[in-house]
């Protein structure tokens, strides 16, 4: 059943039980009404008219009615836990399940509006040992190759693998069942045009039970995978990260950041899977509160991190080159996350885990071929270099540190003697500018 | 440095001292001449005629050289142990590579017949902590989208991960340093016709000193992983390993075939990888020559059990429905090599390790599409079902086990009624015929 044809009566409980004792006792009017008349769809109220009279006289004007409607958040599908549940406003789970789900409709929205014609596909899926998830996929779109973006609401014992795991990492997890509940959004974008970077991000809330009390904590991240390097990209990106983190704390950012460059690596290749972002586990501080609102900024940060690349590059010519080196890169891409990535080892080795959500990450079309070294010189030989050596993209943002950069104008031989690399100075405009001029002159 | 450039001197020095003393004498007298006039190279003895007359001088009649020359088996490349050293005829490893090099040299000359114009790029790589390989590539081939033929001869300290690994599976390895030898060969081949199978096969043999002695042991296997399901060829392939095995033991096909497809086994989907065929690990029995003789016969039918397939198929039309299907077959493949195969991960893992060498196994494209369910009664859904469902592909061959099929003719109504299923019936062709005449009267 999809979801539009889910909007009847049953839908609007939660809404009226939430407006008050007047509202309650409508609702229970309305619902024996229904009962008794075997009648329980929305075309039974439209039919008898009953329905806004009951609000009405409950205390409630048609303008609050429209209103209420008009505020509900928008999903993509009926939230995998009851609305009614989702009301807690105290519940750390219940506020994470209502952000993931925002955050799903609003990328959505967001990828839709740059694809002509395309539409989400949309799958809500229960899982039999408890929670479910909702998954939505563009494939073979024109602006996106595979768009995916999942939310899932797990909960269950902890097989004593992951306790194994999660104790390695510095958790001390003790006891017998561990009954956990985890949940999350994750997604990963593909476009066609090799000069639209990849994207990928992940935020999760975990919660367990355990002999001394219930353990909580948030991890995440948003990471950006580019097929040709632009550097003003890479800044772009990297600043809204910076700032979305600095909202919470200056440290955040450059500690995240290497974490993530950490994280992504491919190891038998020497490489990282991209230019980056910011990649966090186990933040339980400053508070509860605080680390909720935290992953929320940073998750809201993800369109302005990347929407602006797609409309900037979507319509950039390319050709059979570009592209064969773009299935080459997603080649590389599927090795870091099949050999590599905790999140879908453990999801795969998980009895029961809905694979086609887990893989849907995996590029449409990669390619593998032998020794494949680019030419030095080349754009592909310079994304190289920087994935074997991760940069710190906002060294030049802001002021520029001249204790780092020494330009000495040398006006006799046409040019600017500096300290740092041109290479480094280009990313850094004003200077580059400078540069360009001096190199003229 | 080429094969081609290395056929020098030097490289018949081993020849000769299998000669006798004689040629000892010969060899020593020619060696001091060479030192004496600082002429090192072949085109002393082209260009002083004394080879020849020193080799006759001990007794060998040109005729003689001439085969000594004919009978020198034919590699890809310098084997990775010296010659002299592989002339050891009781060791165990000299014999190993002996085969090794011969299996891929052969295999590589099969595969080439069937290429127009491919010829393998053959790159000989030595290891930094001992040892090294040969990998021979034939990639974006009209026939073969990619094939490879890998040899690896490595030797160094066991890493306590590996030792931990093998003791799980039932070894009793202890030591402090514990000094491993290792070798094998290794190939996968893709082709590009979505009617002929891809073809993975892999032959080692391991040695590590322990504290309690030397402990040693065979592992390998032949599997079949096709696009479109065709049951006179799994019968034909099957029936070339269950041969190979028959030789040395009627019992090795039957428990080797069960353990392939129970290690080729995508558990995230339920299904195995391919069709499967043979694999056995820890192999020390009867003997170590028994041991051996098992996984010569084992490797010397790989050429019999698939070219016959490439030939047959290699032609066959097919259009971009099917290529696709191909794709998306190879995306499992990967799924496979990356997230569950011991070896592919063991190799990864290893500080050091050639990653070329090890993802040569992938194939050249790879696609994954979300939710991609073939439609019942497709030839495509025919495949998933064997895959989900390893099937015994000799059960019919040789005499009819009429105990599991009992056919009852029911001339009336004109048809046969049997306790076995129609699809078991269609792999024998006789019973298949009977079917098919008694329906059709």
């Amino acid at each position: 059943m999809s979801f539009g044809t889910r909007r009847c009566i049953l839908d609007f409980i939660p809404d009226i039980i939430m407006l008050g004792k007047f509202c309650v006792v409508g609702f229970v009017r309305l619902r024996r009404q229904c009962v008794q008349q075997s009648v329980a769809s929305f075309k039974w109220i439209l039919k008898h008219k009953k329905f806004p009279l009951l609000l009405l006289a409950a205390g409630m004007t048609s303008r609050e009615v429209f209103m209420e409607g008009a505020q509900r958040p928008r999903f993509m599908a009926e939230p995998i836990t009851h609305r009614q549940k989702l009301r807690n406003a105290k519940d750390m789970k219940a506020r994470m399940e209502l952000l993931i789900m925002e955050i799903q409709y609003e990328f959505c929205q967001a990828l839709e509006a740059e694809e002509k014609d395309g539409k989400f596909k949309v799958d809500r899926w229960e899982r039999q040992e408890g929670g479910g998830g909702i998954t939505c996929v563009i494939q073979d779109g024109e602006v996106f190759e595979k768009a995916g973006v999942n939310i899932s609401v797990v909960h269950g014992n902890l097989p004593p693998g992951a306790v194994a795991q999660m104790n390695t990492r510095g958790k001390k997890l003790s006891g017998t069942s561990l009954p956990f509940y985890a949940l999350g959004i994750s997604s990963v974008i593909h476009p066609r045009n090799p000069y639209v970077p990849t994207i990928h991000f992940n935020y999760r809330y975990f919660e367990v039970e355990t002999d001394t009390g219930t353990q909580w904590w948030f991890g995440g991240g948003t990471d950006l995978t580019p097929y040709y390097l632009n550097e003003s990209d890479a800044i772009h990106f990297h600043k809204s990260l910076k700032d979305a983190c600095d909202k919470s704390d200056k440290t955040f950012y450059p500690k995240f950041k290497e974490w993530c460059d950490k994280y992504f690596h491919v190891t038998h290749r020497g490489e990282c899977r991209g230019i980056g972002g910011i990649f966090f586990d186990d933040v339980d501080y400053p508070d509860k509160e605080g680390a909720f609102e935290f992953v929320k900024t940073c998750a809201k940060s993800v369109i302005p991190s990347y929407i602006p690349l797609v409309q900037k590059h979507k319509n950039d010519g390319y050709g059979y080159k570009e592209r064969q080196w773009q299935l080459l890169r997603r080649g590389r891409y599927v090795e870091f996350n099949l050999v590599y990535d905790r999140g879908t080892k453990f999801g795969l080795y998980t009895p029961g885990a809905r694979y086609e959500s887990i893989l849907m990450s995996l590029p449409l079309t990669a390619k593998w071929e032998y020794m494949h070294v680019p030419e030095p010189g080349t754009p592909e030989f310079k994304l190289t270099e920087i994935l074997k050596n991760p940069k710190d993209w906002l060294r030049w943002s802001g002021a520029p540190r001249f204790s780092r950069c020494v330009l000495y104008t040398d006006v006799k031989n046409s040019c600017i003697i500096c300290e740092s690399s041109q290479s480094e100075l280009s990313t850094f405009p004003v200077l580059s500018m400078i540069l360009k001029i001096a190199q003229g002159a």
